[in-house]
């Protein structure tokens, strides 16, 4: 690329949104993505790395030095720093410790100490705070003279002298209200509250159900500790949703598309592994009934229907009692209810598709009996599968395991194995 | 039930969120849920069927009659009476539409004439409009005088004469600037915008880069037409994901929990016929080669592993891709280096786990060929699956269809089938 070029694009990055930036990093291959972050200025550094994904973020943070990285990190608060602490190295960390004031660095060792998934992993510290016995009009003075208005900012916090909350002003009601009206006359005392461990999902199930922008989060005795904002709990709904679907198809985590082929080998082969493992089992399952195979080869050519369409049903079923777990509206206490129900779609189905199925046996291969141990292979795979379907998510949930990681794998090894002992097994009785 | 236990019931009820009574109705069996609903106050029916999923939406709504209906749709704005319209009977429906006001009847006549998934299906018209040649002063009073002022409003909307839209003006500048101060000089111009016919997905995805509350909808002419907030966007968000999960288990659509067996099985039906059909034609593949399996039955133990590893391997790849498409990261533009990069991981884990498994198959059967089959039917299965994972939703996407709707359908059917052909017919040239 010419200079001349290298210019022009650098004038156009200068003028684009941080996250604009980011997206553009993402769809490049690393080569490039590393000339063009190269031509991003020093002090948008940081603003971008935070909106960059994990995957395409460690390659840019893997092309900067320590001074470099420190520079991005001192252009950051508080919480953004904790978003991106996890992906710095331990120099550069304990040096941005050392740089900051003690009540940053407190908040920043808060923060960091938090498990990922809960509430006080995800609070900032934006928050505008003020007393109750105070009028609008010295609100509005104290607000003109703020050095920053945090964005989002649909609310201000009202607190005691000990930090306490008393609860909440929206900023409507300062607007709507006469300026000589007291805080504690009109603000809302039943919003919303949030502590630092409760879990970040129930608390985005909470910002959707309530439709809220902002809340507060306090500790135990109702200190005012931090905020939760709205476009954090749509990155955490959407951050989630993702999961959910890599870990359906095993991927260890979100894969940078132009990573070497070797990472993404190492993001994939547990996976692999472990579908190795259960194909091997169910191929063991076929090994003992090799004799029934030599004399009726057509049981080869069937066994796998038997076992796919129960593999299939079984994970129809599993994924809506994960998706019920997940929106809070199942619990085991309905497992008896879901069971009946699942056990009734299993009987009807493996009626309907076994005897169609039973019906091409019987006309592929001319023998009544064959097509009636494909029906009942098909029912009683089927029974199996919704069973299975059932029992694993709430199994897993009670243990309190996220049943939305594995249990497809296990339903699917239960369907194969089983539906090839079934069908062979019943074969073996019957038609031998 | 006694009496009055149902009074202390009901009162509880009448103190609860309406999302909250939306959610235990969602939680009980039909017969309790009626029950339930019977006793909510007829004024907050509409706030409540509003909250409740489509499945458990339709149970209540057939539970009541048409005045009922018209009585609970009366409560509701216009925009939400378009999210609530296509569940009505068409009677109800028409009945309401004559006891709107002309400018309520345009909206939700035009509301409804927009897709399913655009801005236009989605965007509400409690908007508060300003000029910008009045000052904040002005502003105040007239904010202060409006009968309601809309949940979520971070902002107003800054028109002329003729509803163009001139800029947004935040609440918070309102609040930071002098009384005196004109609109036009404090008013932002360069605030994101949608139209009408954008797509809703699109949308949530500028919301969450921009992290916006609200945005205005205009029409070609940059006249203001509505507005979105955040809290439909997490909400399009949260159903764009579950409507990806269900599709990826081939489920129709959501489902009731306590929805009668029937229902669940026309619900799961389709997918399951699809699954027949994709398994009849693998089975028919193994047909070609009884031959083969009744001389060397291990054929027949073997094969599922073959099938199965290619599968989950082209859905890898595939889920990758279509998640890389939805966020916008990817396009067909990028179809060489990614096949490049696919078929590379594939052929590294064709070789590492193909070489495990032919040593296994060695060990158990004692025919170094038969290893060096499986191996070498592993390593194409799992190419073949690679250039599929890419392909399927690369080539759905140009076709501007839904890449995550049949994808895994698709490639598991290519890989079954392929992997049978490749490792049976691969056996019966070289063993036989």
């Amino acid at each position: 690329v010419h200079k001349q070029n290298l210019n022009i694009l650098q004038h156009k990055l200068d003028q684009l949104h941080p996250a604009d930036v980011a997206y553009i990093l993402e769809s490049l291959p690393l080569d490039d993505r590393l000339m063009v972050w190269d031509l991003v200025k020093a002090e948008r550094d940081g603003e971008i790395l935070l909106e960059a994904s994990d995957a395409v973020r460690q390659t840019l943070i893997a092309d900067m030095d320590s001074e470099e990285l420190l520079a991005a990190a001192e252009q950051l608060n508080t919480d953004e720093l904790a978003d991106l602490a996890p992906d710095l190295p331990k120099d550069v960390l304990q040096d941005l410790m050392y740089s900051l004031d003690t009540q940053n660095r407190e908040r920043l060792q808060s923060a960091l100490s938090y498990p990922e998934d809960t509430v006080g992993a995800i609070m900032d510290f934006d928050i505008v705070t003020i007393r109750d016995d105070i009028t609008l009009e010295v609100v509005l003075r104290y607000l003109r003279r703020l050095p920053k208005f945090p964005d989002h900012t649909d609310k201000l916090f009202v607190i005691n002298r000990d930090d306490i909350l008393q609860g909440v002003l929206p900023l409507k009601r300062i607007i709507l209200n006469d300026p000589e009206t007291a805080v504690g006359d009109i603000m809302s005392t039943d919003a919303v509250v949030f502590h630092p461990e409760d879990m970040s999902d129930q608390a985005a199930m909470a910002f959707e159900r309530y439709d809220l922008v902002t809340a507060p989060v306090v500790d135990n005795n109702r200190k005012l500790v931090g905020r939760i904002t709205v476009d954090t709990v749509m990155d955490i709904i959407r951050e989630e949703a993702e999961a959910d679907m890599l870990s359906w198809a095993g991927l260890r985590e979100e894969e940078d598309f132009f990573a070497s082929i070797w990472k993404s080998v190492q993001n994939r082969w547990a996976w692999l592994a472990i579908n190795l493992v259960t194909a091997l089992v169910a191929s063991r399952v076929i090994g003992l009934f090799e004799d029934s195979i030599e004399k009726i080869v057509a049981l080869a050519a069937l066994m796998p229907i038997v076992a796919g369409i129960g593999g299939n049903s079984g994970n129809q079923t599993s994924t809506m009692i994960v998706r019920g777990l997940a929106l809070g509206q199942i619990s085991s206490y309905h497992m008896k209810s879901l069971l009946q129900k699942e056990l009734g779609v299993a009987l009807l189905n493996g009626l309907l598709w076994g005897g169609v199925l039973g019906l091409i046996a019987y006309m592929l291969y001319g023998s009544a009996a064959l097509g009636m141990v494909m029906m009942a292979a098909m029912t009683l795979n089927l029974l199996l599968a919704a069973v299975n379907g059932v029992m694993i998510p709430l199994v897993m949930n009670k243990l309190g395991r996220d049943p939305a990681v594995g249990t497809s794998v296990l339903i699917t090894a239960i369907t194969d194995s089983g539906g090839f002992l079934i069908f062979l097994g019943l074969a073996t009785i019957i038609l031998l």
